[in-house]
């Protein structure tokens, strides 16, 4: 099997929780891959540079110096630091963004209904099979959320819609070779809960496991709503192009949460 | 032969110069390695974040805030633009840093004659076998100048000390392996001038060759002085590890300059 583990920036300033996390992914057995955000960090050094950050429906709207501030931030001090700490962990990691080696292409978001993001990339191409290369070399990815287009531009790009176009490239690259692979990429992205609840206030109401039956019944019910809909969407469309399963946890709980699969 | 080029901050800041400079990479036959500085970038970004940049000799002192910047700026920015660039004109590119498949270790330079360079980094360590397996998988590396410690510190290191590192290691792992392997590494500097001058006003006095023997008696003549005596020295250093010759030249003219070799 091989893991594609997806961290938020929050825990990733926080350093002893950054610790904590990284020390569970280093413990974690087989090849991985880490896909990580940047968050405030950016947003902090947007303003300490002056630069204004304008977000719609929670998407950083990317002009040109946000994009320069993000590349920095997130491909280079959150990505190195990550790696040097993984390093000391004995975890041989290799920093990449999209760009690097040419395996996640994207083009620039086409303004919609009068909404530019920017400089923003929806993926169209993932070369698993370079990951794959680097996981045989005994190399775990860390991977940073900047894809870049035909033309060239590097792209702000969705951390979690990165972390699953990764899992679902590994899926695909697996085609493409007959012996000695894992057999199956399984996806966890960790959250600021504990994983899908019942009562969103309320841990002990944690729904261990979740079916495309048992989700349309969720739906129904109401119990799933809002910002999670489009999470479990997203799970089951990674599902759907042959990730095993997709797991919502905390990031200090790599083992629990809930698990999305497809029955 | 593989080719390692080093390219300073300066080229890589003027759009027209970067084009044409990576234009020139693109088109070089065979693997090859490109490290670059960062340059006035890093200070331009400290000035605005209102980091003081403090230097000795020409080399920056790295606190903690600056050696955050020379990460994001060099590793991050610099490093990803040029990726992207390369990828545009077909060369399969890949950022790195010295922690990226950790490759590259140093120490962080102890204080001496009460001077403190903070957390800038001596090589200790080059896993050239590393290097090696991306080459052998089409890719061509594209590398920051920041290594890292066992301690897992980022530290900031000197550019040209990187490329001939780099290319002594691509040869010491050379050992490694027996068959199929390019023999030779050449090094190449890109310099401000055309190369190694006698009159330093007069392009036309280009030295074209120095050997051991030459070059001693232009240190005697007083011809080579100044800082090119540590860049020529490095030169023979490398060579010394087996590195076939060592270029110094524009960074327009990669065919040309001044070559540095044993005999």
């Amino acid at each position: 099997m091989i893991q594609v583990i997806k961290i938020g920036g929050g825990v990733l300033e926080n350093e002893a929780q950054r610790e904590a996390f990284l020390r569970q992914f280093a413990a974690l057995e087989g090849p991985k891959v880490l896909v990580h955000g940047g968050g405030r960090l950016a947003t902090t050094m947007a303003e300490r540079l002056g630069v204004e950050t304008q977000m719609i429906d929670g998407r950083r709207v990317t002009d040109k110096e946000t994009l320069d501030i993000v590349t920095m931030v997130y491909g280079g001090l959150v990505n190195k630091q990550v790696v040097a700490q993984l390093q000391t962990m004995g975890v041989n990691a290799i920093g990449l963004t999209g760009v690097d080696g040419g395996w996640m292409k994207s083009v620039k978001r086409p303004i919609k209904n009068g909404i530019d993001y920017g400089y923003v990339g929806d993926v169209i191409e993932v070369n698993g099979a370079h990951l794959r290369k680097l996981l045989d070399n005994g190399l775990t990815p860390v991977i940073a959320p900047i894809t870049y287009s035909a033309e060239g531009l590097l792209l702000n790009t969705n951390a979690d819609t990165v972390a699953s176009e990764t899992a679902v490239g590994l899926v695909e690259s697996r085609k493409l070779n007959v012996e000695g692979r894992e057999a199956n990429v399984q996806l966890t992205f960790c959250f600021e809960k504990a994983g899908v609840l019942r009562d969103a206030d309320d841990e002990s109401t944690l729904i261990p496991r979740i079916t495309r039956e048992s989700y349309k019944q969720l739906l129904a019910d109401g119990i799933v709503s809002g910002g999670m809909i489009p999470k479990i969407d997203n799970a089951f469309a990674a599902i759907e192009h042959g990730v095993q399963s997709v797991r919502i946890t905390y990031a200090n709980n790599l083992q629990g949460g809930t698990v999305i699969e497809q029955a």
